[in-house]
């Protein structure tokens, strides 16, 4: 049976940290809030997961993903649950357990990235918040952004099966989400990571390998993949990016 | 062995979930920054292990656990790794994966506090970015805090095994987890708490079911609990609670 992944419809989002895993295993996927209501599928199928009462494990927030009568919510969950049935996942669980920490620094790091444009309320608009997210922004690229890239370079460099996976000497999800990430900040903050890319060279090939993987290719150019847009967690502020 | 938990000597902050859990199950354990350097404790134990280029899976930040060989990062992961070891996770996967959820939302939850308090950069003080503050904390108080309460209300009523326990039938590490989290808000949040806790009857029970536990009980007023402050996680500034 295909998995149902419910995600916000429009964005890349969190749900694109899911996709890349699914896509990058061949797995048998449906997008169910982007597809159409006369198949039973679109936003509405999301929202009445959401606000079901005879959904015994509701999630918090998308995305989640359905796996038969299993509903999973939060993304670095849903990749620990995913990622052994899809191969994407290390074999053994201490080995788990560290692909799901670094997974877990991730979520901090985009929930971060998020609040450089939205630091007083999801609620308001970015241009209500405008003043404050120039103050965030600097912050996140001055101090955050750099203790994130360096930890993920320095992991990478640890690794005892080399450097050009995160953990082990095969792909991960992580490996993937890793990917997105310096995709996100590539093009959120362009003129920063033009900095600090050349000092983190182990990260941009993680990132260069991965683009090249043949599934990931067909993938990024299919129209599966959402085009990049200023609604979700990376957005092209420019006067957030000095 | 006794489990070595690493934290910020000072404050409760995030290694105090794992502390309850910890002396709940009634484990031995040394709370490695709040020891002396004479034994070998102390700060820069903490910072050994974080600047030490010979660790091969450097947590990102504290609290981490260490057990053995095993370092684990991320209070959530923590929680996960130990909850079976100390019997406070329920037996099958599908139940420890759901718990280990409900303890990612109040990781969230967790981070939205903080930042109520902190909402431009943690290296600023307070003061600094007080007026953001302001800002932050009353989107805080009328849109997440509701939002997250009125979800642990309502997975503790479709709990098919009771509403005393978040998940089955007997106490996880996830309920002493909403224990500090209602703890923290009712200390940085007294006015906002009186206001929603009477329509979340659930919630506030399972808080007082837990206090009175025994080891729990002992453990509060034992000099291994420390005072709240105002440098953790949850601060009382009366202005941000208005």
């Amino acid at each position: 049976m295909a998995y149902e992944l419910y995600y916000w419809p429009g964005i890349q989002g969190r749900g694109e940290f899911v996709r890349l895993a699914l896509e990058e295993a061949g797995a048998e996927y449906i997008d169910v809030a982007r597809g159409p209501k006369s198949k039973g599928l679109g936003i509405s199928s999301l929202m009445d997961i959401l606000e079901d009462e005879n959904v015994e494990r509701p999630p918090f927030a998308p995305p989640f993903l359905k796996d038969g009568d299993v509903i999973v919510g939060q993304t670095a969950a849903i990749l620990f649950y995913l990622g052994p049935k899809i191969d994407l996942a290390p074999k053994n669980e201490a080995d788990r357990l560290w692909t799901h920490q670094i997974q877990l620094t991730i979520t901090d790091l985009v929930a971060e990235a998020h609040d450089t444009h939205h630091p007083i309320s999801v609620e308001l608009y970015y241009e209500d918040q405008k003043k404050e997210a120039l103050r965030r922004a600097k912050d996140f690229r001055e101090n955050r952004m750099p203790k994130f890239l360096n930890w993920f370079e320095r992991i990478l460099a640890r690794n005892p099966s080399g450097d050009r996976h995160l953990v082990g000497r095969s792909l991960t999800y992580v490996d993937l989400s890793l990917f997105q990430v310096v995709e996100g900040l590539t093009y959120a903050f362009p003129h920063t990571m033009t900095r600090l890319i050349p000092d983190m060279p182990r990260v941009a090939a993680l990132h260069d390998a991965v683009a090249e993987r043949p599934r990931i290719k067909t993938y990024l150019a299919s129209k599966r993949h959402l085009p990049r847009n200023d609604e979700g967690i990376f957005r092209r502020y420019p006067e957030l990016d000095d």
